[in-house]
């Protein structure tokens, strides 16, 4: 099978319309049904794939850097009847459980990524549902700030998932649902085993959906709030507008090699080599000079590469489970390539637009279920922004070297501006027994190079070995992870990263995602009777009756 | 197979020793290898089952109420060089899904109640690990409030369930681990993956242990930490003890008949009907007078029925789906039974044991994987505690009756006293979205009974229907819910119930559990050459490498 490919445009896009119209923008769902990712299925009734999905994620990314103008992005439909169907239940039924997931998981980023933009970058989105909107199709909504429902007689939002399929709304409905719109826990209930749905006035008094509106009144209603909320957005600082160029990755067998990222992989060995480089002159220290560079600025241009070196990773290569995250370069490049950062993200569009999506790539390394290891060999570069790789990370090995080369480097990245999914720093997280231990790291780091003797009295390393070890160590922890059940490390993973409290993100990739990923093993969904399976078929599903 | 039985005496115990000197109790692990609870497999090295667990369960239910002089509870074993090697492994092996998750699910609440008495009731609990303290073993010890490991060259505390079984530690190890003690997530990823765990001061330096201590100081030292402990704890009122009957229900073939409390089977329709009494007399309106009833008290007794119950439906009736829950008899004396528990729980031992036993049962309500349906028609008494059933469950049906006879009464006990795993009240749950509401349900009660009417308006009904069509809705609501996959429905409940912050607890049954439940299911574990099924045979597991 062809590798998934993450880079688009819209020139490309085949399944959303993009426009714009002053600070309003839009996005018309028009799912080109010939067009699925693979094979075997057909995008009928607005339904989505991964395909789809990759469009939108480019769409809402291209919004925040090529159009910051932009105060209110309006979904739509192109269909007149149906607003959206949801994830196409073929493709579902079609694909491996490892595929499952690990779609299911960029959805739910994707849809963080819109509440990230209204959070952060005074954005408002307005789900204009004209037309049957359903699983998928009302979880993209409720990600959405407001829904606006065509009070037709018959359009309804929907959750048929549970009665129709035997599984959950896969991206992250069910919280949504009692954690974002607070609908009351036992109307949920009946809402999401109630496969037709809800419509009209019950909708907006359950608050399912924020108004609804007659078919004759709704478009001009949609246009009337999306200018409304345009205008009620908070006043926060917008662009320069650069353009996203494209990455352009040398992809080889083993290898992809991005301008700073590079991506190796050890196939026999399930392991890959994840390398992030630091910038390789010094960077921009003033914020006209970072402007010029636009979208070749190092922590654009970087993270970008990183994203998409990691969604390859995830889609296309299933079986590595352990990645070595390595990094290089000059640590002083990254210390003066954060502080630029964090000196005009307050105050300049775009460069608080570079944070946030460095935040999310950095959200997105904790998401992934793979076994992380930085290791910080001579010239590695765990410095600032690159530190918190090396804190994302399940363990962090650190040579011990006489002349003392190896270290690490703190700057104003580490303090905050780049929280996990449950709102700590990953130094809080990191020293959650000790929380003043956070500030110890950043005034010893504040003195300069902190090496591995001083990195591990701190509580930086894991393993700090001399090279009479250091090779040997790694070498056999990389062995025994690999030979660990990947099923066993995911689990185990998930719940060790996230000490602390718990969001809503949090809720949705450990909890929702959790109990999806079992019912999508059971035999009930997946099994030969499973309903999932016999989705469209005659044959009614057989259940094994059991509750666990 | 004979259904599990939860009834038990000290006088019974095949596999604790139980014993009291003064303010120190001592529960000692003696399993009786030939005891379990089903044949097929041997309880070697104080390895446990159910059977085991039903004893620790019943003993420190025991402790709170027979032995309130009690001020520290050590946990010990009986063989030199093991502590406790955790759930059998051949067990769960040899067990269904369903009764494994059960069977995590029960010895969760065990520990989770070991530390409901540590912050409620003035216990302290010492697990004195004198030997190899090894996974579901380290997990009874996370829940203690110290831990006391032999220093010996050898013992170790470990979780070998990842690199030996493919499994997580499945009694909130993970979670313990990272949220309770704090243990460095990178520290936390390297024990998990250690078969042959971590030992002397590497221990206690990771904070796996709160100290080690050679093997001739052990006895001794552990006996004055465990003075130290009772001399340390809040002074909280103690007592007076009572003896706790034993519920002897009249169980036949599709009922159980408590006194107040009766389970009725419908196995053909996989539904269920659980009826709780209210008092059948005014209860006792002074202190004396409730003490003088003792075990008879209705408050305890009837709740007690409850659990046995909810127990029995759990593991011995697992194709139940759908429970109606249903009430009967007199408010007014739930109303003057929650009153006296409100007025004497902050002064009286006994009596805050009883509410914080109540509380335990509500919360083993809204933690059963099973559909509840509150129905209150002429006769029933959703009154105050028996309320809180009506709130905890999915949905609330409520007939409408011309003359106003069907409703619901509030009480002292609805406005706090009997959390939800998250802290909140589930008066606070159910109105999430608008808080204010609370109070006004309570101002409403404090008038006297809700009619269904009103109780709808103010939020407390899902359906409410006159005669014409109640019992028609709720057949065919419960028709359908029967219909529906009940591993769907499982994630569906737990995502749906719990709106709001998170607890330790929400995350070991929400996150923790569901990744466990997850790779139960999974070929790596549980399949023909997964590594819990071959686990002692010369044969290796073989993986599926693909990482979810």
């Amino acid at each position: 099978m062809d590798p998934v490919n993450f880079d688009t445009h819209p020139d490309q896009y085949r399944h959303w319309q993009l426009s714009f119209d002053g600070e309003i923008a839009r996005l018309k769902m028009a799912v080109d049904s010939d067009h699925a990712l693979r094979p075997g299925y057909e995008l009928k009734l607005n339904s989505y794939d991964l395909a789809v999905d990759i469009e939108l994620a480019d769409a809402i990314q291209r919004i925040r850097f090529e159009h910051p103008e932009v105060r209110t992005v309006v979904f739509s439909a192109d269909i007149d009847r149906v607003f959206c169907s949801g994830a196409n239940i073929y493709m579902l039924g079609a694909s491996t459980h490892s595929f499952k997931v690990n779609f299911c998981k960029f959805t739910n980023e994707t849809r963080l990524y819109l509440e990230d933009a209204s959070a952060n970058s005074g954005i408002r989105f307005l789900a204009a549902c004209k037309g049957a909107t359903a699983g998928g199709g009302y979880e993209l909504a409720l990600a959405c700030d407001e829904i606006i429902l065509v009070d037709d007689g018959s359009s309804t939002v929907s959750f048929p998932e549970t009665p129709l399929l035997a599984v959950l709304p896969g991206t992250g409905g069910l919280t949504r649902l009692v954690d974002k719109r607070k609908v009351r826990r036992d109307r949920a209930d009946v809402f999401c085993t109630l496969a037709e749905g809800i419509k009209g006035k019950r909708a907006v008094k359950w608050n399912l959906v924020d108004a609804v509106l007659p078919k004759s009144k709704f478009d001009e209603g949609v246009e009337a709030r999306a200018k409304e909320l345009a205008a009620s957005v908070a006043d926060v600082p917008h662009g320069p507008a650069i353009e996203l160029a494209p990455l352009q990755p040398r992809v080889e067998d083993d290898s992809f090699n991005y301008r700073h990222v590079s991506l190796e992989l050890q196939r026999d060995k399930r392991t890959a080599t994840l390398t992030v480089n630091a910038p390789d002159k010094a960077p921009p220290t003033t914020l006209d000079a970072a402007l010029a560079e636009g979208a070749d600025l190092w922590a654009l241009r970087a993270f970008r590469e990183l994203d998409n070196a990691l969604l390859r990773l995830r889609l296309n290569e299933p079986e590595i489970g352990t990645v070595l995250l390595r990094t290089a370069g000059n640590p002083e490049h990254v210390i003066a390539a954060d502080k630029l950062i964090a000196d005009h993200r307050e105050t300049n569009g775009l460069i608080r637009e570079i944070a946030l999506m460095q935040a999310r790539v950095l959200r997105r390394v904790d998401n992934t279920a793979r076994s992380f290891f930085a290791v910080a060999e001579q010239g590695a570069c765990f410095a600032g922004i690159m530190l918190e790789l090396a804190l994302a990370a399940d363990r962090v090995y650190m040579l011990e070297d006489d002349d003392e080369q190896v270290g690490v480097w703190t700057s104003v990245a580490n303090a905050g501006g780049y929280p996990m999914s449950n709102g700590l720093t990953r130094l809080h997280v990191r020293f959650y027994a000790e929380p003043a231990q956070v500030d110890k790291v950043l005034s010893r780091g504040a003195e300069g190079m902190i090496p591995t003797t001083d990195a591990d009295d701190l509580g930086l390393a894991t393993v700090a070995a001399d090279d009479i070890d250091f090779e040997d160590e790694l070498r056999i922890a990389v062995e025994e992870r690999a030979s660990l059940s990947p099923d066993a490390l995911t689990g185990m993973e998930a719940s060790l990263r996230y000490p602390g409290p718990e969001t809503m993100e949090t809720k949705i990739f450990g909890r929702l995602s959790a109990w999806q990923n079992w019912i999508f093993t059971r035999p009930n969904a997946t099994g030969k009777t499973g309903a999932l399976t016999l989705y469209g078929q005659p044959e009614r599903p057989t259940f094994n009756w059991t509750r666990t």
